[in-house]
């Protein structure tokens, strides 16, 4: 097998208001098998429709995955579909109804009719169980391809997947599997990285090479498709490096870690602790420092002193300072991190004073000026940044800024630099 | 127009990495024309697979839009593909080329060769020019159907279709339009919530009655096509005011506005203020508070209190009360809630004290135990809730629920009572 489809099946994901996401898990677990995905689909719940959707995609690809539609509503006609489909009847599965009755009785309730649907099996349908849920998946083969049924939960899905789906690919995969890595790039316009970097990339033509824009910067994907495992890492790798060489320290990741764990895993090996003084950010920079489980061994607190007298009272800012340079301004950000650092014992204090927008701007400090301050043992740093957009883009640039420099400052005191 | 299908173009969609999200915008648009969305799908970078979509979407719905593969680069490919799809040959367009060299001169660059193939239009396109980048958009006619090709960038796509797009579809639509409402609804558990409320869509079969589940709480979509606007509106209301009376003070929101949304108004309707002291939220809370523009009128700041250490110095937490009763207690969130108030001055302090796990769980005090406090001029309330799930879920509904707690002491408040 080396191609699949993916049919989500559900009205509500025709709406302004629903993603389908299960495809994102799968299209990974299939990756990892050397299978890749031709095309996916988005169908509601009309039986025609979803029919037809099947019959195109299994003359595409060796492997057509339906999620949802398995419910016990009379919405819910992915069963019916599948058997219109592949022109075999749905035969009632007693194993199913005793699965499903069993799941009542331990809830102490009795099964509604409805429910009686969710026993019916194509024939010639391989049920794959759920122990989370009453729909069972649906394994049926058809002309030497393979249609998947399996039930739109989340939880449900990856379980029969991971439980029933992968075995059965396991045996059906070619020897071709996916090498991926992904570099993260922090601090550089993405025409600038790509003129950098393309006459290296360019010389790996065997590598699929892809660059995404992230509001958490920018993400290199190096993808290589072979049946021998060890020789394909190794090429990704040397390419990785390459590439990791020529940006320097502005990769902040080479293998998918989001800045956040990056920033925790450093903090950690380096045995530091922080604290965080904020305003325009409001509680964002904490919020993405304590994100990551384990991070009560280096966060020691933070403040949101979002007007001038808590600035004073939590963070040890003299009244005076603010009245003279402004809350938004390099002397107030220096003394946020210094008095945070100060007021909780951390061997780091981060500072962040600006304006988010859409109010408060001025023709000196418009809408987007940002003081960071960084606060160590070896003196403190501040930094000016001016941010476009709006008042979420410039609460998430500077806060990716702010853990900008506090991965950079422990990656040089690491290096024994300053 | 009735019917619309969405092809959103591009290899990068078909990765783990990506999802298609500009549908959403555009599903929205539609809908509010009286266009029903009946698919959408994501195809890569190939040019048969691309055309053969196409001509499929072209036969089951009267209005398809290409969104995506309209760059520069060899592996744009959706002006050949839709050329393949009508037999209509590429034409090289002037005005089109002008506006590019335009663009680049501005830059102070020279047009890349590669450019010019943005200037190709399909014959008897129309042209939808683009003020914000290189790639027009193109309408296309055939068959008393229409083809639209837009941009894939989320801002030239937005701004194509508001601009261009929109008119053209006025002109086509027909007289139905759709009424839709949003509900949302904290505190409930969906099937409770179902069961109290089936009775009163279920008289209403003309209106499509949609329950989500989302970490925000339940949202209740209520959606009705109608030719006559007005009866449509009056006949959803009349629905949206059933089921708001029959779920009471749950229902927070009746008109899509989120909770961060609700709050901000409640407080500053009711010249409140607020102040924050959380620990296992990490700051969720406080930026819960300020992503809302104009939240300095009523956020006076809050502190995030990881250590004992810090509750005792920014919340004012006696050291022997959280020695007495655990940092995880209904004393130290009430000492929390009353300590952040006294010291800003706020006429609200809310606190937050928990485990969000994976670790730190015991068996009197597991993962997931969370204490909430409020406390105000009429007194102090405490809550203790138990949350199931994973470190980010806890996280997620702790810092829910006490802005819950929030919003319903402040419509309290409003209402005359405690």
């Amino acid at each position: 097998m080396r191609h699949a489809e993916i049919i989500a099946v559900g009205s509500e994901m025709l709406t302004p208001f629903r993603l389908d996401t299960n495809s994102l898990f799968l299209t990974e677990e299939l990756n990892r098998l050397g299978i890749a995905l031709i095309r996916k689909s988005v169908i509601g719940d009309d039986r025609a429709l979803l029919r037809d959707a099947i019959l195109e995609a299994l003359e595409r690809a060796d492997l057509v995955i339906a999620t949802g539609g398995l419910g016990p509503t009379e919405d819910d006609l992915t069963r019916e579909a599948a058997s219109d489909a592949l022109g075999r009847r749905l035969v009632p599965n007693d194993q199913v109804l005793d699965h499903i009755r069993g799941r009542f009785a331990r809830m102490g309730r009795v099964m509604a009719p409805n429910n009686e649907r969710q026993a019916l099996v194509p024939e010639g349908g391989q049920v794959l169980p759920n122990a989370l849920g009453t729909a069972p998946g649906v394994w049926i083969e058809a002309g030497g391809r393979a249609l998947v049924l399996l039930p739109g939960p989340p939880g449900e899905l990856r379980h029969i997947f991971t439980e029933h789906v992968l075995p059965l690919l396991e045996l059906r995969a070619g020897a071709r599997r996916m090498i991926h890595r992904l570099l993260r790039v922090a601090g550089m316009p993405e025409s600038d990285l790509d003129h950098r970097i393309a006459v290296i990339y360019k010389t790996y033509a065997d590598v699929e090479t892809t660059i995404l824009a992230t509001p958490e910067g920018i993400e290199i994907h190096l993808t290589l498709w072979s049946e021998d495992l060890a020789a394909a890492a190794r090429r990704v790798d040397e390419l990785a490096g390459r590439i990791a060489e020529a940006l320097g320290e502005a990769v902040f990741s080479i293998n998918g870690e989001t800045l956040d764990e990056v920033v925790a895993r450093e903090l950690t090996l380096a045995g530091a602790t922080i604290a965080v003084a904020e305003s325009c950010t409001g509680g964002l920079v904490s919020e993405r420092l304590t994100n990551v489980p384990g991070s009560s061994i280096f966060f020691r607190g933070g403040v949101v002193s979002y007007s001038n007298e808590m600035k004073t009272a939590w963070a040890g800012v003299p009244a005076a300072l603010i009245e003279r340079h402004g809350a938004v301004s390099a002397e107030v950000a220096i003394a946020m991190a210094e008095g945070v650092r100060r007021s909780t014992g951390a061997s780091v204090g981060l500072s962040i004073t600006g304006i988010a927008g859409p109010g408060g701007g001025s023709p000196e400090k418009p809408v987007g000026t940002v003081h960071i301050a960084l606060a160590a043992g070896q003196g403190t740093r501040e930094r000016l940044f001016r941010f476009g957009g709006e008042r979420d883009r410039v609460r998430r640039l500077a806060s990716q800024s702010a853990l900008e420099m506090l991965r950079r400052h422990l990656v040089r005191a690491r290096q024994g630099g300053s």
